[in-house]
C-alpha cells in the first residue's frame, strides 16, 4: 500500500478507551460499542482430522451450542449488540458474568483470565485497520478457549478469519490435527501478524515525512508528527500489555494449553515484544524528527535575519549619506566641487566593500 | 457534559495533600479538612437477602452500632469535623488509633492496610469532582470492612452512594444476597466507574485544546495546557497508588475477602489500570501539544519576520536610490535628462523583480 | 509564615554532602561539619510509666551513662566536635567504630542499620530548616536504639525534640508507658513531620512563582525555578532514601522492634512516602513552569516583532514614495500639478489601508 | 578506518525489523531476506584434538550431514534463500519448525531457546557491517548447538568465521581440544568483538561532528546528528536483547553447556553489556551535541541582531535629523547660519557616541 | 584546589572505552593501554602483627612470588606493558586466562568475579585523576584476593597506595592485625575516598559555571557545560557498576570475606552509593543549568530586540513626516507657513510621546 501523508486526513479523531456505562450495578451488561452490522451472525465450525463441518446462523435462528465428542468446536460470533444474544450463549457454556462485561465493554485494553473451576481461558485483544478516511480503527476481539471449544467474539464482521477458516477446510497445516488450543494459537498469531502490515503502513508514513523534512527545510511538519505520534501512543497502549499477558501465561501452568502450544504461544510472544519494540523505535524516531524539524526551522529563521541583517548594514548608512547631501544647507562640503557627486558615490563603495570584507571574514556570508 | 476551556476558570488552586497537625503528639485525632456540612448524618443500613432497614442518625442522636446477627450492617458517616463523635464509633469497633487518624488526617495519598488481631480491612481513596468554578475537588473516602458489617466515612453529604442504596432497598442485583466484602466491592467499584466520568471531561477538554492549537496557530496556548496537566498530575497521584493497594490486596490472603469476591476485586483493578494508562497517555498528549504548541508560535514568527525581511530589502534599497536622486548636487547622472526620471523608475523596478525572483527560487516567498 | 520568593535570598549554596576526611585511615574519627555551639550538652531522661528524671550535662561533666533497671534512659547529645567526647560514650555502649564514624560525618544520606551481635539498631536521617537569610540548612540526627536505651546525636542544640520531652515530663500519651522502641517511633514521626513544615514553604514559594509568571509575562522567572528546584533536588536526596530502610526495617524482623511499634512505623513510612511523592509533584510543575515560562517570553517577542513588521511595512513603501517626490528631477509626474501632493497622499493612504487590511485578514492584527 | 562524516551518505534507509510473511499460516517456511549470494555454500569442518577434516558443498551438491563419532562437527551455512535446502537439513538434524521459521526470517532481535526434548539450544544474534555506500547493514547468523555439532546459518558468504577456521586448522589455541559448546563460544565472542569494531568507527563519526560543532557554530548539524541517533539507535535494538538472553542462559542449567563454557560465556556477556553502555553513553553524547547545536545557533542569531539593532538604532535617528535638515521650509532653525552644517554634524556625532557608550555599559559591544 | 573552568582546557578527549584486540582469539594476551613507565616495578610487602617485610623488584629481577606461612603477602605490580611478566605471574599463583585477560585489557567497566575453585576474589576498578593540561584521566585498578595473598595490578607507577604502605609500616590501625581480606578493604576505601576528591573539584567548576551564567547573562556557556557533563557521564559510567558488584558481593557468601570485612565493605558500599548520588545530582544541575543559560539567552535577545523595535517605531514614521516636507511640491501645506516647520516638530514630539506613553502601559519600557 502506498504510504498516505497523515494530514490529508483531517481531524481524526481516535476512539478513546473508556468504559461507558458509568452509574449502573456492576454486572449489567451492556454493549458500550456502535451497532456496526445490522445482524448478528454465528460461524459455527465443527471439526477433526477427519471431519469437518460449517454453518451460518444469525440471532434470529436457533443455535445448536452442543460441543461434539471427538471435534474441535469454534463458534466465531461477529456482532455485539444484542446483549441477551451474548448473555444466552454465555449462559450456555458457564462464562462468568465478568467475561461477558469485558466480552461487550468493548473499550478494554487487552486482559486475560484464567477460570479454574470452569477451565475455561479468557483472552481479550484488538484489531487494527486504517479505513476509508485513513483513520486509524479498532475492533476488540474475544477469545475463550474451554475444552474442546472456542468462542471468538468481534464487533463487526470482518474477514479476519477468513484464511484460517480455509485452513480448516482444506485440512492444509496440522490445524486440523490439533486441539482447541491450538486453534487459539492460530487465531492469536493471525492477529499479531495483522499488527506488522498497521505498522509497516505507519513506518512507510514516517520515512515520507523524514524526507519531507529534509526537503522542505522551511516549513513547519509538526502537526503531520502529532497525527502520527498520536497513533503511535493509541497502538503501544492497545498492544503493549499483551506481552505481560502472554508472559503470565507461559509461566503459569494453565492447564488448558499443552506443552506443545506453549512453545508456539512463546513465539507469539517473540512476536508480540518485536513489535513493541518497533513501536518504540518509531517512536524515538518521531521525537528526534520533532527536534529536527526545530532546528530546521530555526537555521531558516537564521538565514532570513541574516539576509535582512546584510541589506540593512549596507543601505542603511549609504542612506544616511545621501541624506546629509539632500539637506538644505547651503555650504556643505563637496557640494559644489564638480567631482564631489562620484567623491560621495567613492565614500559610499568603499563603506559597502569594507562592511562586506567584515561580513565574509566572520563567516556570515 | 460539555466540555469547557480550563481558562475560562481563573486561578484554581489545587489543594496540596499534608498533614496539617505537625507539632502535635502521634495519636491526636485531629480533622484537617474543612468543615464541610453543619451536622454529622449517619446513614445506617442493615440487609440481608430478606430483611432491608434503614434510619439516618445525626451526631447529636444516640446511634445504635450493634451489628445484627444474620445481616450486614453498613454505617455510612457523612462528615468528619466532630472527632469526639469519630471517636466513639471507632472506639465501639475497636478501631486502631492510626486507622482514626487517616480518616480524620483528609490530605491522604490511597492506603490500605490489613488488622489481622481485629480482622478489620481499612483502605482510603478519593473521589473527585467539579464544582461550580470548575475546579477540580476531592473528597476522601475511608472504607473499613469488618466481620459483618462496613463503615465508609466521608466528608460531605454527597450522593456518591445513593444509586447503591437504591438497589439494595430494591433488592436489585445479587448485592442483598451477599456479605460485607461485596458491598466493599460495590462501594469501590462504584467510586472507580466516577473516575471515568472525570478522566471524560479532561479528555474533551484536551479534545478542545488540540484543535484550538491547530486553528489559531499564533496564540499561546501554554497556560491552558499548564492547567491541565496540573490537574493531571494530582489526579494521577491521587490514583495512582491503589494499583498497588489491590494488587497487594489480591496477593495475600486477606481472611475477610472471599474467593468470589477476589474476581470482582481484580476487576476493579483492572479498571484502576486502565484509568491510571489513560491518565498518562492523556499526559503524553499534553506534552505533545506543548512542543505543538511552541513549533506554531515559532513558525508563525517565522512568516511575520519573512514578510519584515522581504518589505524591508526591496524597499531599502529602492528609498537609497531615490535619496541619491534627491541629493543637491548640480552635476548628478540623468538628474537633467528628460528621461532620467523614467529609466531611474525602471531601474527601480529592475532590481525589485531581480530580488523577488531570488525570493522565489529560495523558496522564502 | 509568608512564602518568600527565593531570589531574595541571593547567592545561597546548598551544603555538598560529601566525606572530607579523605585520606586518613578508616577508622579515624573526625567530625566533618562546623563547630555550631560552643560546649556539648547531653539531655539524659530516664523514665517509665511511674518515674521520670531529667539532667543535663556539658561535656566538662562526668555522665552517668548507666541504664537504670525497669527504666527507658534517653541520652540527647547536642554538639559532635568533641571527637573524643562522642568516642567514649560510644565506647560505653559498644558501638561499632562505623557508627561512630557515621555519626560524625555529618553529610551523609539517611542510612540504618542492624547490629545483631550487640543488640543495636543505628539509623541516620536530616533535619532540614531554613536560616534567617531564606537558605536551606541541614542537621544530621543520628539515633541509636540499644536495649532499653535511645542514643540520639545532633549538631547543634536545636529544640527539635523539646515537645517530646515536654510529653515525657507531662506522661501525656502512652508515651510513658512504653519501650525504648517506642520513643525512636515518637522521634522519627517528629522527624518525618517538620518534613511537611518544609515543604508547606516550598510550595507556597512555587505558588508565588506561578502566578508571577502568568501575570508578568515577559520576565525571566528561571533564576527563581533554579534555585528551588535546585533545593527541591537537594530535598528529595536527602529524604528519599529513608523510603528504602524503613521498608527494609519492616521487612526483617529486627528484633529489638516491637510488633506494635512496627505498625507505627509504617505510619512513618507512608509519611515519608507522601513527602517524597509531593516533592516529586513539586518538581513536576517547576518543570512545567520553566516551559510556561519559556513559551511566555517567546509570546511576548512575538508580539513585539508584530509591531515592528507592522511599522516597518507600513511606513518603508511610503518613505519611499516620499523620497520619489523629493528626488530633484524636474519632470516627474503630478509634481507640477495642482492637486498632486494630496493625490499622493490619497495613494499612500490607499496603500496603509490595504495592508492593514491583509494584515486583519490574516488575523495578525 | 578514517571516520567518514554520515551525511556524505545521503538517504541511507535502514532497513526496518519484520516479518513479511504475514497471511501465511504459521510453519510456513519462507526466506524473507534478498538473494545476496548466488548458490549456497555449505562449510563442513569436523576435528578433535587430532584430526581435522574441511569440505565445502554448495546446496546442489550431495551433503554428509553424519556427526562424526570422537569429533566436533561445524556445518556452516551461507545463504538461506533455498528453503528446501534449509528445511532437509533441519529435518535431518530434528530441528523444531519454528527454530527453521527464525532462521529463514531474517528481520529478528536477537534470542535463544533450549529445546530440551532434543538436546538443541539455538541462538539468533546480528552481524553489522558498513557497506560501500557507508550505510550501516545487518546480517542474521543463527547458531544451533546440538550434540556434538554446531550449525551456523548466515545469509551471504562473509569472512565472518575465517579466523576461527584458520585457528582450527593450525590448531591454535585450546579450541580444537573443546566440545561444540567451545566452538558456540569462539563464534559468539567473535561476532561481539565485531560490535566493538562498528562502535569505534561510530565515536569516530561523533567526535567529528562534536569538533565540527565547535568549530561552525553557524551551522545546523542536526541533520548529520539525526543520522547518527538513527544507527544507534538501531544497533542499540539490535544487539541489547543479547544481554538478557546470555544472563538467562547463565542462570538457567542449559545442559549443553559444560561449566567452563559457562565462565567463558559470562565474559561474552560482560562485552556485550560493555557494548550497550557505550551505545548509552554515545547516545547521551549526541543528545548533548543536539542541545549544544541548537544553542550555538541560537547564540549567533543573537551576534547577528545585535549587529541589526546596533546599526540600526545609530543610523535611523541620524538620518531622521538630515531629514529635517533636507524638509523645505524656509525658517529652519540653524539652516542659514555659515556654522549650521557643522553643528548638525556635531550634535549627530554627539548622539552616536552616547549611544555606543550606553551599549558599552550595557555591555552589548 | 582552585577549581579551573574546563573550557581553558581545550580539545581534551576522554579515552573510550573499548577492546583493541578484535580479531585475535580469545584467550590471547594483549596489554591494551600505552606503556606509562619504563620499567615494571614490583611492590612486595609481607606483614603480620610483628613483622614487616618490605621490597621492590622490576620485571628485570627474579621475583620472589612465595606465599610467606602466618604472613599477608601484598604485591602490587606497577606497569602492565609486559604480558609475558604478568602471564608468569598469573601462572604461579594460577589465576583463570580470562583473569589475566581482564588485567591487562584496560578499558573496563567494573566487574568482579569469585573463582570458588581457586579461592580467589578479582574485582577491577579505576582510579581518577585530573592530568597537567586539566584532562580527567583513568588509571585501571585489578586486585585479586587469595588465601593469604593480595595482588594489586595498577598501570603506571603512582602513589595511590603510599598512604596505606606508611600505614602498615608504623602498624598503625588494625590493619597490620588483620587477615587479606582486611587489606582488600583499606585499598577498596582508599579508591573509593578518591572519588570524592574529583567529585569535588567538578562540583567547584560546576558552582563556577552557575555563577558565571547569572552573572554573564547573554553569553553561552554550553561549550563549558558540555565539557563538564561529559565527563560526569564518564565517571558515572566507570563507577556506578560498582554498586551493584558490591551488593552482590555482600549478599553471596564468598568464603574469603570475613564476616567483620563485609561489615566495613558494606560501608564503601555506601559511599559508593552517595558517590553515584552524587553525580546524578550534579549531572541534574548540569541538565538545568542548559536550561537556565537558554533562557537567559533568550530573555538578552528579548532585551534587544525590544530596544531595536522601540527605536524604529519611534523614528520610521518621523522619518515619513520630514520626507512628506523634503518632496518638490509647491504646494505643501503649512510649508510656507512662518510657523509651519514648529508645528510640524510639535506633532512629531506628540506622536513620539504617545507612542511612549503606549509602550510603557504595554509594560514593554
Amino acid at each position: 500500500m502506498q504510504p498516505q501523508l497523515p494530514h490529508q486526513q483531517k481531524n481524526r479523531r481516535i476512539k478513546r478507551l473508556h468504559k461507558r456505562k458509568t452509574g449502573l450495578p456492576p454486572g449489567t451488561l451492556l454493549y458500550t460499542g456502535e451497532k456496526k452490522s445490522s445482524e448478528i451472525t454465528v460461524h459455527r465450525i465443527a471439526y477433526n482430522s477427519t471431519n469437518y463441518a460449517e454453518k451460518i446462523f444469525t440471532d434470529g435462528n436457533k443455535l445448536n451450542l452442543e460441543v461434539p465428542e471427538d471435534s474441535v468446536l469454534w463458534l466465531n460470533i461477529n456482532g455485539l449488540h444484542n446483549e441477551k444474544f451474548i448473555e444466552s450463549i454465555g449462559n450456555h457454556f458457564g462464562l462468568h458474568n465478568l467475561i461477558l462485561e469485558d466480552i461487550l465493554n468493548v473499550f478494554q485494553i487487552p486482559k486475560a483470565e484464567e477460570y479454574p473451576e470452569t477451565d475455561q481461558f479468557y483472552i481479550t485483544l484488538n484489531e487494527f485497520y486504517i479505513d476509508d478516511q485513513g483513520k486509524l480503527n479498532r475492533d476488540q476481539i474475544s477469545l475463550l478457549l474451554g475444552k474442546g471449544y472456542l468462542l471468538s467474539f468481534q464487533e463487526e464482521e470482518g474477514d479476519y478469519f477468513e484464511q484460517i477458516r480455509e485452513r480448516l477446510r482444506t485440512a492444509k497445516g496440522k490445524l486440523r490435527k490439533k486441539n482447541a488450543d491450538y486453534l487459539l494459537y492460530v487465531l492469536l498469531d493471525s492477529i499479531v501478524d495483522s499488527y506488522y502490515i498497521i505498522l509497516d503502513q505507519y513506518s512507510g508514513q514516517i520515512d515520507v515525512v523524514e524526507e519531507t523534512i529534509f526537503e522542505k527545510k522551511n516549513t513547519n511538519h509538526l502537526e503531520t508528527i502529532h497525527q502520527l505520534n498520536k497513533d503511535m501512543i493509541f497502538l503501544r497502549r492497545s498492544i503493549a500489555p499483551l506481552q505481560e499477558i502472554l508472559f503470565r501465561l507461559l509461566k503459569e501452568d494453565a492447564v488448558l494449553i499443552e506443552d506443545e502450544t506453549r512453545l508456539f504461544l512463546r513465539d507469539v510472544l517473540d512476536h508480540v515484544q518485536q513489535v513493541v519494540s518497533q513501536i518504540d523505535v518509531d517512536r524515538e524516531f518521531l521525537a528526534d524528527l520533532v527536534q529536527t524539524n526545530m532546528a530546521n526551522m530555526n537555521s531558516h529563521l537564521n538565514e532570513i535575519i541574516k539576509l535582512l541583517t546584510l541589506i540593512s548594514t549596507i543601505f542603511i548608512p549609504l542612506t544616511f549619506i545621501v541624506g546629509v547631501y539632500g539637506m538644505n544647507f547651503e555650504s556643505i562640503p563637496l557640494l559644489h566641487q564638480p567631482n564631489g557627486y562620484f567623491i560621495v558615490w567613492g565614500a559610499m563603495i568603499l563603506i559597502s566593500v569594507i562592511q562586506i570584507l567584515i561580513f565574509k571574514k566572520k563567516k556570515w556570508l
